[in-house]
């Protein structure tokens, strides 16, 4: 028995804005937020790798929600990420989430420990959830192996959802591996699963999948969304060529810098490129090689907030 | 111009001791801690990989490092890991380590984000640095590729060196790869260079290494110390030989888990087995199969604290 999910559609993993001091900009992140929920997201996914979530600090992520939800986004709409390395830290964040009324929280394993087991895992999701002891608690597992490296084997999740069916409820694969995704689609019908791209929407909406939680959502959620809205029309398979295409012009250069110079490009708010360490700002001419083969090759556009 | 060091010899990466409730056992750390010094440790790393400090929370790292220093270790003999995957967390626990007057630090690379770039890793560095600005702060770089996956290049850590020749003084190289610890040792002469695991403690003496840090000196401090301290006598190969088997031997087994069964064991103290998730405990058929072959073949023998 798989409980009733309330997430669904498209969910920008949302970036965070820095100031020039390496401070997380408060300001600019609620407007950020507000504008992607207009923008049509029907989700934010606040501190996802997008997010530069694993550059903050504890502190910072829980100042950043509250930024959010003191500022007026519906928490229920919130599916922030609160997975850390250590068992307690992340107890510390995922309580906090609950606590604001987050509709979910989304959830990597812990990742420094590598060649753990399958039990190993479980014991870390088990006791996280007792230790929380929150039937509010809605758990999306976050599984993207390019990046953590540490994974959710298939079985693995199947064994969550048995022990938890009212915690564990959905998942998001970013592994960018459509077998992976088609497995745990085929193997738990009711599970609310997310692709980690746009890329594999529409095959995914074909197969019991709940929408995407996608990076560049950030930036083109009016027309992934509509992929979403026409899944089910003969339109469907033209749009998300189109949207498959901006993605990889997109992602041809490194992601995080590029969405954010995208963001500080159309908003004419040059403060949006900042970074925090270990990444870099893209060069101004890389950045510009961007932007314009979006807006010659798509006619690409936005009013950012 | 590489600043002189104060770190030498066997330093020990100290095994963080969790009681029935799973939290962080201060009595037993504290007296495993003065124990290891007794057996022969020249200086303590609390919070390496075996010490699961990346399963520790922050302000469980912040308490543990209290505790050594208020319970009377020297706190010039420690040098705690520091380096978490947050710049911000980064900040706030190295502060404290250099406010205890910690002799060092052993900082990770930020380890979450792959792939990044060495101008991101130098960025992190230099920022973290001028952040904490004071003259104490000695940074030893943690280089574990096969665990953090984010390593530092030979060419990055001279960029560091030459950057902050008084800050950058030193490196445990965890690659397990004698070809990149005898590069650096190369590349760098008078930059203090612990091979990350006893294997290479007689290479690493013969080629300007400074002894080494090693998961084993938690149980065979006295013997590796022996080889450190007599190196350069005619008895050096044999006596490498036999600690290089010995830890073949440990490390047959999941290492850290093996290590607690092996503390427990010699103390007649079942509590010190329990490790916290992702880990999993030994069985005890497999922990006494591993002890059995340490006492028969080696005549291995602890009288832990």
């Amino acid at each position: 028995m798989i409980a009733e999910h309330n997430f669904y559609g498209v969910i920008a993993p949302v970036l965070t804005p820095f100031g020039d001091d390496g401070a997380p900009d408060a300001v600019r992140y609620l407007a950020h937020a507000k504008w992607l929920l207009a923008e049509g997201c029907t989700g934010l996914a606040p501190f996802g790798t997008t997010g530069e979530a694993n550059s903050l600090g504890l502190e910072e992520r829980i100042g950043l929600l509250d930024v959010l939800v003191d500022g007026g986004v519906d928490p229920a709409l919130l599916m922030p990420g609160t997975g850390l390395c250590a068992l307690s830290d992340t107890v510390t964040v995922t309580r906090h989430a609950v606590e604001k009324g987050c509709g979910g929280v989304m959830m990597l394993p812990p990742f420094y420990y590598k060649a753990v087991s399958d039990d190993g895992l479980f014991a870390y999701y088990s006791e996280l959830i007792e230790r929380i002891g929150d039937k509010r608690l809605k758990i999306y597992l976050y599984h993207i192996p390019p990046v953590a490296q540490v994974g959710l084997s298939v079985e693995l999740v199947g064994r969550l959802i048995e022990a938890y069916p009212d915690t564990v409820v959905g998942l998001k694969d970013s592994s960018g591996d459509w077998n992976n995704t088609k497995a745990l689609l085929d193997a738990y019908p009711g599970f609310t699963i997310f692709p980690g791209s746009e890329i594999f929407l529409l095959k995914g909406m074909r197969n019991g999948g709940a929408g995407c939680i996608t990076a560049t959502g950030n930036v083109n959620a009016r027309m992934i969304r509509n992929v979403y809205d026409n899944w089910q029309t003969d339109r469907a398979d033209d749009l998300q060529e189109e949207i498959t295409s901006m993605r990889m012009t997109i992602q041809a250069r490194p992601m995080i810098p590029m969405l954010k110079s995208i963001v500080a490009h159309f908003g004419n708010d040059p403060g949006w490129t900042n970074v925090r360490p270990p990444f870099l700002q893209l060069d101004a001419a890389q950045a510009q090689a961007g932007i314009e083969e979006l807006t010659e090759q798509y006619g690409f556009e936005l009013k950012a907030a």
